[in-house]
Formats: C-alpha cells, structure tokens, sequence
C-alpha cells in the first residue's frame, strides 16, 4: 500500500464528465490498495469568471476580497469530485485549504505556504475516505483567505505530499509527460521517462509550462518524486484500458540515473517573454550595476540574464534582459532615475528576441556543450546576442525569428530526435 | 447614530450594477453616521446553477458535500459587495458563517443558528469598517460548512442584529413592505406601515412569501424590530431621490399599536400549495387519530389543519391536510400501513383546495369576525370544506377556483380596501 497524492488541474476538472472520469481514476487506485488524497484546481473557466466579475468593480480589486472570493472556484470543484467518488460507493471528503489547515503568509494573490497541518487528512485517511484538497489556496494567521497565485495547486499538491510524506506526487495535465523540447516546434520531440528536479526546475523556469515552478522547487526541497501524467488517456466510452495501464507519464526525482547511456542533454528550453535593454556609454567605475539595476528592483522589475562588455574608451555597455510585459516601465525608470544619474550614452529596449537554453546534468561531466551549441547556431547563421551559463545549463539570447531553426538544429545536434538518427553529439 | 444590520437577497445582488446600488444605499446609511452590517444572499441564479452542477452528478448530493459547494455563492457576493464599498472610499470587510463565527447544528441543508460571536463584527465596527456577512451559513461544532436552507439569509439578518442588540433589522427586497394580500389577486391591497411579529407570523407561514418565517420567529423572540422595505427605489441613473427618504416599508415590532382605530384584520393571506385527504368510515374509538397521523409523521410529512366529524353510524371522517408535494406520498403511506390496520372504507385526495386565512391581532378583542367571514363566503356561494382557528386567525379551506374571488369580498368586507370604501365591518 502507497500513500499517493493526485493533483488534477482545471482541464481535468472541466466538465461533470471529466469530474466523474477523475472520480473513475482515483476509485481505481484506491481499489488497488492505496491511499489517495487529491488536490484539485476549479474547474476551468470558473477562475477567470469570477476575476471578471471582480473587475466589473474595480480596476484593482481589494486584494483579501478578490482572495476570498476567487478561493470559492476550488471549493465547489472539490465538493462536486466529493460528490462523484461517493456515488461510487467509497468514502470522500472534501477540505479547503482552511479545513486542512494550509497556513500561508499573508502575501494575498501571491501567498506562500509557511505550514501544512497533517492531522485532519491523516483522519480522514485512517477512516478509509479519499480526501480531496482545495488547491491554490490557504488562510493566514488572522484567518482571512488567500491564494498562491496561477498555477499554485501544484504547489499545494507538491506541499500535502510533503507534509505526508507520500510515495508519490501525481500531476495530472492535458499532456503525458515532459518532453525533450515543445513538440510544437519539433515533431522530433520526445518524451523523457525521468529528470532530475534541478532540470525540470530550469525547464519550468526557461518557459516550459507544464509545471508551477515554485511546485518542483518544492519538491526538490522535500525530495517528494513527482510524476507528470496525463488525465486524458481513457476510452471514448470512459473506461481506461491497456493505455492507462501504460501512462506512466515523466517521474522528476532526486536520482540522476545510473545510466551512463544517458543523453548529456535532457532537454531544450526556450523562453518568448524575454526583452534586451541595452544602457550604452556607461563610464565605467564600480559601482555602476549596481546604480542602474538597483532602481529597477525597486520597481518590482525582475531581472534576467545581465552582460557587461568594457569597450576601450573608458566607457562601458551594460546589457540585461526583462520580462517583455515589463519592457516600457523598465525603459521608463532608466530614463527618469538612472540615465542622467550616470552619464549614460543611450538606452536602448528590443523585444523581438528570444532565449533558447541547453538543460542537462549531464553537463556536470562533459565538457564541451556550450561549444557545441555555439557552433551548431554559426553553422544555422544565428547570431549570439547574449550567453549566460549554470552548473546545468547554456542559455543564448537570438533573434526572435530564428527561434525554431535554433531548436531544431540543437535538439538534433545533442542527440534528442526521436528517431535514432546520426547525432554530432557521438563524438564529443 | 444607531446600528442598522440590512439584508439584501438574490434578486438585489443579481448583477454588478445592483451590487453597486446596493454599496450607494450601504454608502448612505454610512454617510449619515450610522454603523452598519450588510447581510447577503448569493447573486439570484447562483445558487441554482450550482445545485444543477450537484444534481448532475447525483440524485441525493452528499449533504456535507453540497453545504460546502452551495456556501461558495454568498462567500462570492460578499467579496463584490465589499469590494463595490471600497471603490466608494469607504472601509469595508467581507465575512463568511465561519469568519463571523456563526455557529449551528450538523443538520446539513436545513441547519439551526446555536450561537454567534460578536467579537470579530464588532472589531471592524469599530474600526470604521463596514461589515459584509454571508447570509444562509454556518459551521457546526467540528467545522464543517452548514447551511440554514433556501432563506435562511433573512434568519442571518435577524440572528447577527439580535446578537448585536442593532436598532434595527432592514431587509431589503423587490417589494416595497408587507399589504393586506397579494396585489396580484386584488389591486385594492394596501401597505401596511406596521404589523406584529403575531400577525407576520401568520402571515408568512399562511403562504405569504416575503420573509423567511424562522427569520420572523427569531426577531420576535429577541425583540429585534424588523423592517421590510424595497432595494428598488433609486432612479434609472443610479440615484436616490425623494422616493428613497420615504422608503419606509412595513415595520415589524412587538408593539400593537395604542391606535384604536386600527383595523380588526391586519391582512388576508391564502396558500395554494394546500392537498385534502379524507379518510372515511373509520371505526370510532380512542387512539385513531394516532394510528391515522403517526405513520405519516414518521415518514417526515407535515400536517397542516385537522378536522374529524362524527358519522352518526359509529365510524368517523378523518380530514387533513398536507404539502400539495407530499399527497402521493401520503397516500401511499396510508393505503400500505394504516387503511386495513384501522378498516377505514375509503381514502380520497384532493389537490384542488386553497387554504384562506385572516389575520389580525385585533380578533382578541372583537368577536364576530369568523361569522363575518363565513357570511361574506356563503354571499359569494363559496363553500367551507374546513375550518381551523387560533388567537388571532381564521383559516378556510376552500375549493381552489375561488380563491380570487373569496380573497376580494373578504378584504372590502373587512374594510381593508385601499380606497375609503365602505365597509360592513363598520358595524361589527
């Protein structure tokens, strides 16, 4: 007998059939013997109604209101799976946050789990019902309601299974695993059977969207194996057959494999949302990052990869990256607090360009990726804007339009097709 | 300044311009210096389109499970109206049954109100804040979401201005105060300005559908003065004008009023969901009311009047009445446990009966007002099927085609018209 924790997202729990089909799959794991707890998202749409019924109001809703009232899409999803677990004939319970109890900080739209009371699940769990938990949600110290923000039921389903200590998180998405890159870009995607935390972790951040990144940090943290899985793999008629059997979906653990096989490149992220400041003509003396990014940390701007070229004038460029929804309020406070200050020549902003990134342990062991990769983009005439490296990744800034060349040639070049074409990666 | 709980229902939440009507009138009573706790149903629909999501999934939706989902619409409601509150400038603070607190039994759908707590509410009074209550909820003892049932928002009203001893209890609604009958059935009702908890007792549990009647119950127990008034009054443009100060509606108090010219009969309230059933030919002997009532309470089915004659060849006619909903099943229940257990002849239905009543606190101290109404029905040709009287009614049931027209004699006969018409009652 396991201890599983399934977290269902809102697609999931889109429609009275797909809340049955979830009731199906849980009752079927409980069958086998294990305990289950769920953690569930609204049901899809349900959110953004209720967000916009808020904005009807206000252009800035009260920030506890809007905590209160959009924490009610996970209450009635969790009542609704209740309700179809028990219609087939096993004990359910559902538990807001509140009933948990999630303590958070009081952070509200954005909150952070500070504490998860394991008490009432662990009773509800030894009188043999299925719990189910509210996501994305929790109160503070003065009990007033509050979310983790988009995406926080997985950070909720990732906490529960800490606080249990579960064999095993189950993130149930509309895709069946994570993938070598976004198959979008390249049919030569393939799904990858295990990654390490730290990769998915720099996965999630660089932009792949399957999983809440706060969640796989959590994760990390407690070493809970988190497993990404499908919910969309039963029959038309509803029934599950060998396909089911089969789903196990990409496992994220602590484990870096054994496998000497293995590829040195467990996957090629990219991220669209990046934009390039460059601060031009900068007299150079210390002090002077610190003078330009200091402002923009002052405005809730954050900052992501950052270059600094000395020229031989005396003068130095200053070059970072921003999320491209921030590009105008960050051009806005180098010109108001920051250009005059320091003697800058020009400030320029550009956004069409776009972040591909090497990820892989592997890298700890092999030397040679980054110049791989550089010399597969010059072979494809892409050019390197900015570079910016960790112990498990090679990240590169390009042109925005070059951005499915560069995917496509890097994923064949280190290795990823599906297919077991030739790769360049052999020799290295 | 005085302390006003109000009460605003579905119809008055229904949309984002009622919510923000409704913060404009809460706004008013703020302006003027008063304190003030607003009371709130779930937006009219919301309710019903969850209780539909629930009833996809089963026909007898887990209790708990269904409070905990249903209890999401006034938990919304409350965060807009506050919201709306705080856009005009003014503190406000949503709470639900449970922040409040609001404690009741576990009878999950249909839950009674055991205590609240002040401390919270009154925290933020004094703080300047207006307060935002979730009507219809609780929680019981281990913190399970409970609700009060359909109406159980104007119980909430009463229940939080009893326990905070407010001036006044307003509950807003789409009708201007409580009339001497339906203006459906006869043009000629008029508003009463003030009625008794007695009379409106009557009143609401004889079919008149403006208050909740444990609402009533409970403001005539702790003497809470209970106002019902219209939400309807402001101009197309949104604002109050001179209708608004006049917007008095009906009070409801404990005082009977030292006017002695006050009319006998308060009102003439009639309920159309009425059903007859006769038990016929039972042999008379101690004990058959019992063994005629008894199974019927055990199956949960109320009894509204009760009339047995004697035959005159030893057997009895036993006639009651119940819910028009629950004749079938009362049919049953007494065909399979109670005709050949006692030997009646024949049970017989009949759901085309209305039920007919006077009310007024003035029948203490008038005789003749039954006589007069049972002469004013036998001028109209209207037969009596049955009677049943108390301290300050006379209830009829009657054939249901008449109700129009017994309901209009009755109330020019009894001086209640809206016009100076004469009266017979004049003379009583």
């Amino acid at each position: 007998m396991a201890l599983i924790v399934q977290k269902y997202g809102g697609t999931s729990m889109g429609s009275i059939d797909r809340i049955k089909n979830v009731a199906k799959r849980v009752k079927r794991w409980h069958d086998n013997g294990h305990q289950v707890v769920v953690v569930v998202s609204a049901m899809s749409g349900e959110t953004n109604r209720l967000i916009d019924l808020a904005r009807q109001i206000s252009t800035q809703p009260d920030p506890r209101e809007y905590d209160q009232m959009v924490s009610t899409g996970e209450q009635v999803s969790i009542s609704l799976l209740a309700m179809a677990i028990k219609e087939l004939g096993i004990g359910a319970r559902s538990m807001t946050g509140r009933q948990v109890a999630i303590k958070t900080d009081n952070a509200h739209n954005k909150a952070r789990i500070e504490s998860i009371d394991d008490k009432n699940i662990r009773e509800q769990l030894d009188a043999g019902n299925i719990v189910i938990v509210a996501g994305f949600q929790g109160i503070d110290e003065e009990g007033n309601a509050t979310t983790l923000g988009r995406g926080g039921s997985d950070t909720t389903g990732v906490a529960i299974a800490a606080a249990l200590g579960a064999d095993e998180c189950q993130i149930y998405t509309d895709v069946d695993g994570v993938y070598t890159t976004d198959p979008r870009v390249t049919s030569k995607a393939k799904k990858l059977e295990k990654i390490t935390f730290e990769e998915m972790l720099e996965m999630a951040s660089l932009g792949s969207k399957i999983l809440q990144i706060r969640s796989v940090e959590f994760a990390g943290k407690y070493g809970v194996p988190l497993r990404v899985l499908s919910s969309f793999d039963e029959n038309t008629d509803g029934s599950f057959d060998q396909e089911f059997q089969d789903n196990v979906g990409t496992l994220i653990t602590i484990d870096e494999g054994d496998n000497m096989e293995q590829a040195i490149i467990s996957g090629i992220a990219f991220n669209r949302d990046e934009a390039k400041i460059l601060v031009r003509g900068v007299p150079d003396h210390p002090g002077i990052a610190s003078a330009i990014l200091s402002p923009i940390g002052r405005a809730n701007i954050e900052i992501d990869m950052i270059v600094q070229n000395l020229s031989d004038h005396g003068t130095t460029d200053f070059t970072f990256t921003v999320n491209r929804t921030d590009l105008d309020k960050t051009l806005k406070v180098l010109n108001e607090e920051v250009k005059d200050e320091i003697g800058a020549k020009e400030i320029l902003g550009n956004s069409e360009v776009v972040k591909v990134s090497l990820v892989g342990v592997g890298m700890r062991s092999h030397a040679g990726v980054a110049s791989l990769m550089f010399q597969t983009l010059a072979e494809n005439n892409i050019n390197i804007q900015m570079i910016s490296t960790s112990e498990i990744k090679v990240s590169v800034l390009i042109q925005d339009q070059h951005l499915e060349k560069a995917v496509k040639s890097l994923h064949t070049a280190f290795g990823l097709d599906r297919e077991d074409g030739e790769s360049k990666i052999a020799g290295l």
